[in-house]
């Protein structure tokens, strides 16, 4: 399937993407959706106490409940620029707002790549009206390009809800990387529904589902000054969702969207060939399954490990030991997919290690670590740690 | 100066190594330090839950404060062994206390290796009593070359103290690495002083004086299962070191020689070619200080962008933000050396960037985050993070 002809629309809004010439090359730098008439909103924000300029300004915008578009560029993070940074968010707003006629206070930003340099904001004023010329119900995979700093590919899904026998959309767009694609920082995410849900339910159904997909993703352990995700409802379809078994459905379906971006983010991490999910179980409690979770998921040795395609648990029993939490080392067992590696925190022996190799040279795998002291359990998304990350990171700026 | 032409002596202690055939290659991997009297001991274990068999039995051990011998082996952790793990590490006490004439409970075990697969006994007790005949009093650079995993060169260093005109000595041996040279786990550390020190003060000196040495190094955040600092004071030279002001005076040789030692780990750390200080100074107290420079110094990408010798001061303010205190972006200044490069959280300049650059191309120097908040600093060490180091550790078992 030719990922251009998809042709996803979700009723009311208008996207568009092109080159305004941030980046150094012509490649799309610059991305816009619109709502055709005002939608509710909601954002969860990066937690990174050193915040760009768009977030500290969309953090206050959102509050109101109500938006009309929002407008992001590649290629500079417009963070560590001191108070001319939120002048030139702003105007960079105004510029959208002024094209497209609405309230300059119904505008957010976003902005992804290199922390500490000027937003050229001429530019990007100067391309605004070639930008709003271009929106089309079907310019997703315009505005997908448009956001990509290292990504090698677009991450946008479309989710058909269907109510009453009305169907509603939802259109997700994202780009590496909370802590994947670091420097050109920050993960993105923006949604879309033309479902009507009023700004607290899905401030409630965002954080929601952010917290158990971009938040259960790791690929190096930095997180962005830029992290962003926004979520437009605008009821276009004519479909409200207001009662709690609407809204859980709902909740269902952005789990389920929100779930497939975060797992897009890790597949396209910097230098990744390895799609790896770590689930811990027998936990004391779920905090402490996401804890040891974390800390595998995280170990820069497990994930050098992945990429060896070397089958050692003793890395992985090791992180499990630092994580901080209660465990009882002869308890614990190892599972490679179904492969039981470790039985009461000894190895199985050999024949074992080289069924479990097997499993390590898929694409994607599950590791799962069986704690045996309780019913507590998480799951983290991850991916091998590879020579091609140090490269990508060594040199991208050079 | 060809360091095998050092001769190393601290009174009254012994030390050898030899090649027991636990590695693939016939290299050194047994080693045995002895004190021809009971000395006092002292140790400090790796706080991993997951706790291999020898750190076990010495934790036990060290609490009687005597000590005649350690034995240690590389090539083999003896973690995740189960019972027979244990029984293992007590033969291997046995076979040094039996040859060397001296109570089972006065030796101490170290082991360093992989993960999970059984300790090669009969190896090591067929190899003792060769180890024990080639006890030299000057055989501290084989001791060291035995305990060696991935670890380039020999660390080993000697210092010598004065008092009332008597002089002492303090010979400390390691190898790397806690967080550096992991699966082959395992920072081991082992000092020897011929000057007496009751147990009860030697243990509070050497704990002091790994707080501020071994645990503010970091290579790449992961924590072995084997990690140990053992130190023996036999009295040999005369000297005591009783009233306050003498063991003061030996707390600064022994945070000397433990700062020392730590950083020819962090030298030595698998495939780093650059040593960097982070230094956070201004925070609003010690502890903050110290969570920032750790996560400063634990980062991938400000690690990969040393390597890359890329002064991406970027990657530095946001790792500062996500260290999870208290900090004011406007206010922070970092520095490369003596180059200011961000001022009030905002980049001096493309000119100021390229003298950085040169700071950078430097094998060592100093990043300082100074927060300019209140009087609370701390420092960590740290390397920079390269192609090799995963290239090691996605090969090492194959």
């Amino acid at each position: 399937m030719d990922k251009k002809m998809d042709t996803f629309v979700c009723k009311g809004f208008r996207a568009s993407g092109i080159s305004a010439g941030l980046k150094k090359k012509t490649t799309p730098d610059l991305g816009l959706i619109v709502s055709d008439c005002a939608a509710t909103v909601a954002g969860v924000f990066t937690k990174n106490r050193v915040k760009a300029a768009p977030v500290m300004l969309d953090r206050q915008r959102v509050k109101s409940g109500i938006c009309r578009a929002v407008i992001v560029n590649s290629g500079n993070a417009n963070c560590c620029t001191g108070n001319e940074g939120m002048v030139r968010a702003r105007q960079m707003a105004r510029s959208a707002a002024d094209e497209l006629k609405v309230s300059e206070d119904h505008v957010l930003v976003a902005s992804t790549g290199v922390i500490g340099e000027p937003l050229p904001i001429e530019k990007i004023q100067a391309a605004v009206p070639r930008l709003a010329a271009s929106l089309r119900p079907d310019g997703w995979h315009n505005f997908a390009g448009a956001i990509m700093t290292t990504d090698t590919f677009h991450k946008l899904l479309e989710i058909k809800g269907e109510l009453n026998g009305k169907s509603f959309s939802i259109i997700g767009t994202a780009k590496g990387a909370g802590m994947i694609h670091p420097d050109m920082a920050t993960m993105l995410a923006f949604i879309c529904t033309d479902a009507r849900i009023e700004a607290p339910a899905l401030q409630k159904a965002l954080a929601a589902a952010v917290a158990f997909s971009f938040n259960r993703i790791t690929v190096d352990g930095d997180t962005s000054t830029n992290d962003t995700a926004l979520i437009m409802a605008n009821g276009a379809s004519g479909v409200a969702l207001e009662d709690a078994e609407a809204l859980d459905y709902f909740q269902d379906l952005l789990n389920r969207m929100c779930n497939r971006l975060a797992r897009m983010l890790v597949k396209d991490g910097e230098g990744a060939g390895k799609l790896v999910d770590i689930v811990v179980r027998g936990a004391l409690s779920d905090e402490d399954a996401l804890t040891v979770a974390k800390t595998v998921a995280g170990s820069n040795l497990v994930k050098t490990a992945f990429f060896g395609e070397d089958a050692n648990w003793g890395r992985i029993i090791g992180a499990v030991g630092r994580a901080g939490v209660e465990v009882a080392p002869d308890k614990i067992d190892i599972l490679f997919d179904d492969v039981i590696m470790v039985k009461n925190g000894v190895g199985c022996g050999k024949a074992i290690e080289e069924k479990a190799a097997e499993v390590l040279k898929k694409p994607e795998f599950t590791v799962t670590v069986d704690l045996n002291m309780g019913r507590g359990r998480d799951c983290m998304t991850t991916c091998d740690f590879s020579i091609d990350y140090v490269k990508i990171n060594a040199d991208y700026r050079s």
